[in-house]
Order: C-alpha cells, then sequence, then structure tokens
C-alpha cells in the first residue's frame, strides 16, 4: 500500500467531511481506474463523498461491487467526454456537457469541494479557468506538482499551463508556491528559488531578471534565495521552485525520464552477474523502500493552483494507488484550507503594495 | 582509468599528428589539472602535440616532472589569466593577452588544430566567435554535449550558448548535432528530436513550430524525428537533441542533479541495513560498471560546434581525468574532420535551397 505524502494529521483526514467531484469519463483506464482509485481513497479518509461524473451505464456496476463506496457515492449522468486529443478551445466551446466540465461546475456551485480528473491537461485548464476563475490577485493559474529532493521534497510550478510568463506571472507563482509550502509541507518560512541558467543576477531572460527583482523587494511568505539551476532541484536548494510552465515541464519531465534511466540501470546491473544477483537478494528489502519512496505514483496529482476552486490532475496513465493518491491532494488542499489562505495572502500583498505606493497614485488605482 | 568515448579507430588516435593548445590558465585547479590532464591524454595519442598557453612559471615546473610530456610540449607565456567571474563583454574588449584568447588565436592562426579550456563558458564563447568566426551558414554556434541513454548515447545542442534562438538558429542546430551524430556516432541516418512540451505538432512556442517546418521539408543528414519530451532525452528517442540554449541547459542540469540524487539514495540505500551492505559486498563490482559508466569525468569536454576551429570547453572543477577526456574530445573531432564535413553539408545545403527557389528569386540572393 503507497502511503499518502501530506502532512495533515490523520485525525484531521479522518474526519473530514467533504464530497469530492470525479471525471469519471478522464484517464486511459477510465472509469474503472477512477471508481477502483476512489475505493482506495475511501479506507484512508472515510468520511469523504463522491461525485462520479459520467456515464451512468458504466459506473454503476462498478459501483454495484464496491458497497462501501457505493453507500457515500453518487452519480451526476452525462455521456460525453472530452477526448485526450481535444483543443482547449474545441473542449471549451462544445464539452459544456462533458464529465470533466460538470465535475468543475460541481465544485464551482458549490456541491463538491474539489475536483479530480485524469483527462486532457490543456482541456482542463481551459474550462478550469472559465468555470472556477482565477482568484483576485493572480492572472494566471499554474500546474504544481511535488518533487522528491535530497532534502525532502520541494513542490514546483508551473509545470506547463503557462509556456511564456511575465515577472507577474513568475511572482503570483513564487507566492502561490510558498503558500503551498507553508501549508502542505509545514514549513514555516519555505525559499524559493526562481530557475534559471545561472545564478548569477545578470543571467537568463529579461522576465527572469524583473521577477528577481520584485521579489527580493517584496515581503513575501518566505525567503527569497534567488536564481537557482536544474541541479538545484533534486538538491533540494529550495522548497519552492518556480518556473515558466515550458522550462519547468522540460525540468520535470527530463527528470521523470532520468529516474526511468537509472531504474533500468538498476536493474541491469544486479543482473549482470551471479554476485550481484546474490547481492540484489540481500538488499532487497532496503530496495523495496527506496522504490515505494520513488514510486511516481506517490507523486501522482498535479495541483492546479490560483483558481477559485480545488481543482487536481491526475496522470492519464495512472492505476487506482496513483489516482487514489491525486484524490488525496485534492482531500488534502480543502483540509489545510490551502485556496483561503492564499486568497488572504493575496490581499495582504495587494494591501501592502498599495500602502507602498504615494498617496497619489494609491487613490488611482 | 576512464576509457575515452569516442570511436575514433584505436590506429588513427595514436597516430594523430596533431597539435592541440590548451588554456593552461582556465578552470578552479589551473594549471596543474591541464598539465595532468595532458599527461594522461598523451598515453593515448602518444604523438599529439600541446601547447601550453600561460604562466610559464606556474608551467614549467609541472612540466619538468613529466619528461615524456614536456617532449612534446611548447608554452607560449602570458600571464594574464579571465576570471571565472569576468563577463564575457569585458573579457572580449580587455582580454586579448590572456591564456585563453592566445589559445584561441593559437588555433585561428593555424598553430594548433584545436583548443581546450576550463575557463569562464561565457567569455570562451564570446572569444571564440570573435576570433574563429562562425563557419557561413551557421548564425550563431552551439555548446553540445554527450547524454548517456537507455540506447547508447545521443547528443545535445544548444546547452546554453543562445538563451533565445529562432527557428533558423535551430535547424542549424539540427543539422550540426546531426553530422556529429554522423562522425562520431558513426550513425548513418541520425534521428533528430526537437525538445517541446509535448510532441503533437501544435504544441509550444513559435519558433518550435516554424522549426519543425522546415525540418520536415528539408534534406537533412539524417531523419527529423519531430518534437519530442524532456523524458525522451534519457531514453535516448532520437540520437540528436536539438533545443534553445535556456531549455537545453535546464534539461541538462536536471539531469546532472538527478544522477547526484540517484547516487545518494543508492548509498543511502545499501547503507541501510546490514543485509544491504551485505549486498552491495556482493554486487560492488557490477555497480563499480556502472560508476564507470556514468562517471561525469566521461562526459566532460562541450564542443562549441559551428566556428571555424575546434573549440572544447572543459567542465571548470574536473580533475585530470576529466581534462584528458576534454582532450580526447578536441583530438576525435579534428581526427574525424567533423569541421570540413559541416561546412561541405552546410554548402550543399545552400546550394539545395538556392536550387529549390524560383529563378528570380535565386538571383536575387
Amino acid at each position: 500500500m503507497i502511503r499518502p505524502r501530506f502532512r495533515a494529521k490523520d485525525s484531521v483526514r479522518q474526519n473530514a467531511e467533504l464530497t469530492i467531484a470525479l471525471d469519471a469519463m478522464g484517464g486511459d483506464h477510465a472509469p474503472q481506474v477512477v471508481v477502483k482509485g476512489a475505493a482506495i481513497a475511501r479506507t484512508r479518509h472515510p468520511k469523504v463523498k463522491y461525485l462520479f461524473v459520467g456515464d451512468e451505464k458504466r459506473i454503476k456496476p462498478l459501483l454495484a461491487k464496491r458497497k462501501a463506496l457505493a453507500k457515500v457515492s453518487d452519480i451526476l449522468h452525462t455521456e460525453i467526454a472530452i477526448g485526450a486529443d481535444d483543443k482547449p478551445a474545441v473542449a471549451l466551446r462544445s464539452g459544456r456537457q462533458s464529465s470533466m466540465r460538470l465535475a468543475l461546475d460541481a465544485v464551482a456551485d458549490g456541491k463538491a469541494h474539489a475536483m479530480v480528473s485524469a483527462g486532457n491537461t490543456g482541456a482542463l485548464m481551459a474550462m478550469a479557468k472559465f468555470a472556477l476563475r482565477t482568484l483576485p490577485g493572480i492572472d494566471r493559474p499554474a500546474i504544481a506538482s511535488f518533487f522528491p529532493t535530497l532534502r525532502g521534497e520541494s513542490v514546483m510550478l508551473d509545470l506547463g499551463a503557462n509556456l511564456e510568463c511575465d515577472a507577474d506571472n513568475l511572482v503570483q507563482f513564487a507566492i502561490m508556491g510558498s503558500i503551498f509550502a507553508q501549508n502542505v509541507f509545514g514549513v514555516l518560512e519555505p525559499t524559493i528559488g526562481l530557475l534559471n541558467v545561472g545564478s548569477e543576477e545578470m543571467k537568463g531572460h529579461d522576465e527572469l531578471k524583473q521577477a528577481s527583482a520584485k521579489l527580493r523587494e517584496m515581503q513575501l511568505p518566505g525567503i527569497y534565495h534567488g536564481f537557482i539551476e536544474g541541479n538545484d532541484i533534486p538538491n533540494g536548494t529550495t522548497e519552492v521552485v518556480v518556473s515558466d510552465g515550458f522550462s519547468g515541464n522540460i525540468a520535470l519531465k527530463t527528470a521523470e525520464g532520468m529516474s526511468k534511466l537509472y531504474g533500468e540501470f538498476l536493474k541491469r546491473t544486479f543482473r549482470s552477474s551471479i554476485a550481484a544477483r546474490l547481492g540484489y537478494l540481500l538488499a532487497a528489502a532496503a530496495f523495496r523502500k527506496l522504490r515505494v519512496r520513488l514510486d511516481p505514483r506517490r507523486y501522482n496529482g498535479a495541483m492546479f493552483l490560483g483558481l477559485g476552486g480545488v481543482c487536481v490532475k491526475s496522470h492519464g496513465g495512472t492505476d487506482a494507488f496513483g489516482y487514489a493518491n491525486a484524490i488525496g491532494v485534492a482531500v488534502d488542499l480543502v483540509i489545510q484550507g490551502f485556496n483561503d489562505k492564499l486568497a488572504e495572502e493575496l490581499a495582504r500583498i495587494a494591501a501592502q503594495q498599495n500602502a507602498a505606493l504615494p498617496p497619489s497614485a494609491a487613490a488611482a488605482i
């Protein structure tokens, strides 16, 4: 069994009464994995209710086999599903009755506290922005995820929602990431790094230099460390890694590929001689622990931060354990009151910046 | 002993008579590592001569201890060295008598066939462009390096020389990388991938889409695969990975960091129990081979491609083994006639493109 990574106290998790809307038609193995994932999640936080949005004819038989889950579940029927290759604009225009959109609407209408989808990322982000809106003070939501590091773990954003970002976007990502680290990692003053190609102030694009200058001046919910480089991500140099969506996506996927490369090299090494095979037998228990720690399913559940509701994206190809972790991420974001804390902090920063302006300028805003 | 990665036949390597200029003052441990590195390189290609450029007072005593190396070495004296933090523009303006610049000039003047420096990358690129010029058909040189993959190895470029690239730059990098793979990996038709955040044609920046369209239409020295993602780099999906210098640098450094992370996790795992420690003893020989294969010193020596001369950048903090590998990279680029082949191919492509234009347009060029 894969343990959830989140830090919410077990007592809080177990007593949390909330409803999660699940896009039952999103993902490579939907709806089976969605229902099975919810069944696993149910054992972790038994008081959570589920709203399965999708084709009733396919969901009902799956729930029928899981009585305990069926008791805490409702179905919102629709036969329309967003395809994995549908363009975001098309999904937005013609997917109003899709399982993805109706799950988002359930959050927008207060019928659910959060939603999870393993469907098309671009479509989900486009529809989430439309259905949930962005929080005041946030121009663009970002995709955030955990990253295992030498020192523990860090949060990285943006991972692909915004291929080009201006300095203000990057500053907003830094604030969101920092509040996330405070509330989820429990770090009082998280350190924030801006991903660049060198740590010297003169390096990188203009947007990065401007963002860096702003972050140095601001009173942040954390400590601005400065520029960091790619190797600083796995090193855990900072708890929050901020980047544009293009660079962040390249870094994340390269890291995923390196994990696969090392896994394969390790396998080949242990198979390369009889002594190595025996060595593996002795070290097997220790390696099992490492495998569990680095299991990509444990890191499943990318968060769309900056929206007026909790929306979590599961990997499309994950299994039920991975899906259950994505549900866990959604539950914990709700339990931790992440969005309320983010909204408070954004309001504080806005007030502070108004106060810092000369009176006439402040009045003009 | 770390074996060189290059594919030049040993007989060719051993009989190659050429001169390599070494920036004896560049790098964290210069000139000791430079001299020691050359001594190691000498055992691999005994007929290569070295021109040490730097402070005679410091180089001479080091050579005095290595008689065999001293016999094939000359010293070009200068006391001026480029600092690790010197800005490229400053180095270019006021570093005309520096060891780095004089080593480059030796290549430009035909006194050496190639140069190696472990000094400041930005200064080296700026001075190399000035001293060696770019090849006709190349607007901007790129930094290229090897990358170990599941399938063997690939070449990646640009790794940081050009933070922003237009479509033509990327197309030129693809051609350079492909000719490199042909001549160094010995692959007849290398596959070329363009690093992006998704493999669909609609993804990514405009420059990437334009470059992709051009690469599809051109007759290349290789096969254009299309867009690839970060995980495709370690997977070895293509033999050539093309990117702008910003993304390439982020990918490379993230991969380096991941190697360190896995090395550390492996160490901790083998130390985590008595059984695991015993297991390590049995598997130690197999792991030694893996360590050798992934030793970053084996991948030392980034090539500045697209210049009118061979210029190789060693990691600033490497040891003598790593430095010797960087010398090996320079030797092999010369032996393989890489620059001549690149120039030929660029001329062929230019002629082809002129022929493809309507007569009036061709005449107007």
